[in-house]
């Protein structure tokens, strides 16, 4: 069983840098805070065109959209360590001068998302739910990502 | 309130591109694929190494990797439209000409990434879990993505 095991785990390490992940490297980090970005970004712009009558809202893809970001919203919080701050990035140098404030405005966006996938379901929710994480979005934008 | 709804709505607008997300180019398509399963791969990275015994088993840790690619594994299926066979993608042309098989291991996939945040509590579950899960990874990587 533990042979078993040791194969199959074998297999993963074929598929996977493990190294990586154990001493994971700037451009690493700000990879995955950029696909958890990317993520809500696509979500985000199905929610707002339906929010802006620009698409027929759907709920069911409404509620995949919301659940999306919901699942991803706090995920890139974890991957601006000291060192991710040039390379494949937008985010600004203010972002490490004003931490606090950048975290604050992070911590806003993760509470506003919280509220999506229950508005979903509601064109009129909705509208207000992405009006409401859109500001969010918005202010931090504004402040820490580059054009 | 509806003004009020229309400005915060209109906030969003300014954060994402509304119509891209109603009518997604490929290469839109292909970087929401990407970037899920750049997020699958970062945190199996981190369960492998552990199970590897390469990097020490932290129970914590352990659980948010496997609730985030709980969260994002079924999200690729949808990204595999036509027309979504070239550009920055490592998707190899043969996923469309074998597209039941492309999905039946895409669904086993998906299936033994259901058992990862239960396994994640315990190290020799999680070996079992990571070594399944990894084998279902190597199994579509080895048939339809490029090296």
């Amino acid at each position: 069983m533990t042979s078993k095991i040791a194969v199959a785990v074998g297999l993963v390490a074929a598929a996977f840098a493990f190294d990586a992940a154990a001493q994971a490297k700037p451009e690493d980090l700000i990879k995955q805070r950029k696909s958890a970005y990317a993520i809500m970004g696509f979500n985000m712009g199905s929610l707002g065109a339906m929010a802006q009558d620009k698409k027929p809202y759907n709920k069911d893809e409404a509620a995949r959209n919301a659940q999306m970001i919901a699942a991803v919203a706090d995920y890139p919080k974890g991957f601006f360590a000291a060192g991710t701050d040039s390379g494949d990035t937008k985010a600004k140098p203010e972002i490490w001068k004003n931490k606090a404030d950048f975290d604050a405005k992070m911590d806003k966006m993760i509470a506003a998302v919280k509220g999506l996938p229950a508005a979903s379901g509601d064109l009129a929710a909705l509208k207000k739910a992405v009006g409401e994480v859109g500001g969010t979005c918005k202010a931090c934008h504004d402040d820490y990502r580059a054009k």
